[in-house]
């Protein structure tokens, strides 16, 4: 068996409705499990955002600040069981296709060290993807060695995990078509760019720095640079649009569609 | 910060009604809550069984006796996801008595080895319980190096984490007053023992080794087969009835309570 698996996040912004609270975009995550159903690729590990699950919990908390005072705890907790639930709903649609989904909430096996992965524990997930499962990860309240807690980003996860894993490719669906020359929501001049470099990659990281930079790939500046690593390595990543009907299927299996690869 | 942890296991059979399949006891875990608040124990572990939640899906697919087929792989994440929703209760509960309760689940961190702990990941454990959380573990299905999978008794977690995280003290609520010198539900002439040294302890497994050694205990050789690592490792435990309320809130701060106590 290969195990070089391939490694699929779905944004919170596909899998819930960002607006209101608690609201899971059922129709979209049905349909990503059938599609991630027809694909058979295997191994797959999944990793999927917080979306209107766990933002509006982490921020009513200043989760993502860090430990100030112990009232935050208990919203630390509320955090995760948001994200719990969420995950509940995507591993039961796959359960419901006939894939044997397994979810995995970082906080129980992640420490992060000033918001980025420190210590990550990968005998449990490695032992699952060889029984044949597909962990379900997710972005999660996580406990930080420097700051008592903090937020771990399902992009976070998925970098990290196409590295540490040997990916075989990283496909990030998002709600947009990929990266843009402009920010595709606020200028009509904006060009989809179907290919990027590492070079590209890093110069958009560079952009990172400053203090009043405007994000010109339409938000997506913070994942530009959680890919750097693993493109670094050799890893090809696709940013595709995961609410479009067939894109996710067809990324999955490594065929053509529309988006932004990113390649050495 | 006294860091040795009070270890709290709450037997299946107490928080859930055990003849109704995924049915909890809401009741019960509400006032265990309550107690658990009142005890005001910290730092504090807090582990449950899986009663009608995880057993009866663990059974239908034959968990229990490892993998011999793909098929069992949904049932594999089905009966962890019972456990999920049996967990969330429970954790709602304690966070709506203002606790900062904080879900792991075993199959996450854990793996066992025919059925026995193998490896147990504890930095985001201790990490926990040092940042003022409330870690409430579950018995589970997990993955298992040698049969795939298996599954990890709360009874067994419980005591490992007595003897791992040097227990003050390992409270385990049942759903009878202790254990007998017969089964109280068959037997009239049944007399609760009070207390249990380690010596009665090893010899009660003994007759587990018997082909058809009768249960003396009335179904607690199992729980007293966990306990004789913990106890000869100088852990003092204590098994008390759950079900009757106040037993839990004197147990956990060391007060004097009608249960069987067993000490080295």
């Amino acid at each position: 068996m290969n195990l070089r698996p391939v490694v699929l996040k779905l944004g919170g912004s596909v899998i819930t409705e960002k607006a209101k609270p608690l609201t899971p975009n059922l129709k979209a995550v049905k349909r990503l499990a059938e599609e991630i159903s027809d694909a058979k690729v295997t191994p797959l590990i999944v990793v999927h955002g917080g979306g209107s699950f766990g933002h509006p919990v982490a921020s009513m908390y200043k989760i993502a600040k860090g430990f100030t005072n112990k009232g935050q705890l208990v919203g630390f907790s509320k955090t995760h069981e948001a994200m719990v639930s969420l995950n509940k709903i995507v591993v039961q649609s796959l359960l419901d296709k006939g894939l044997p989904a397994f979810g995995m909430p970082p906080s129980s096996f992640v420490i992060t060290k000033k918001g980025r992965i420190h210590f990550f524990q990968e005998e449990t997930l490695k032992q699952a993807v060889e029984t044949g499962l597909i962990p379900v990860l997710y972005g999660d309240a996580v406990l930080d060695v420097d700051t008592g807690f903090a937020i771990l980003s399902g992009d976070q996860i998925s970098a990290f995990l196409a590295v540490r894993m040997k990916a075989e490719r990283l496909v990030m669906g998002v709600d947009v078509d990929g990266v843009y020359t402009a920010d595709p929501k606020t200028d009509p001049s904006a060009r989809l760019k179907r290919h990027l470099t590492l070079a590209e990659l890093r110069k958009m990281k560079g952009q990172v720095g400053g203090a009043t930079v405007t994000d010109v790939t339409g938000g997506m500046l913070g994942k530009m640079s959680e890919l750097i690593t693993p493109v670094a390595q050799g890893v090809n990543a696709l940013i595709v649009n995961a609410l479009k009907p067939g894109n996710i299927c067809k990324a999955l299996r490594g065929e053509e569609v529309i988006g932004t690869r990113i390649e050495r």
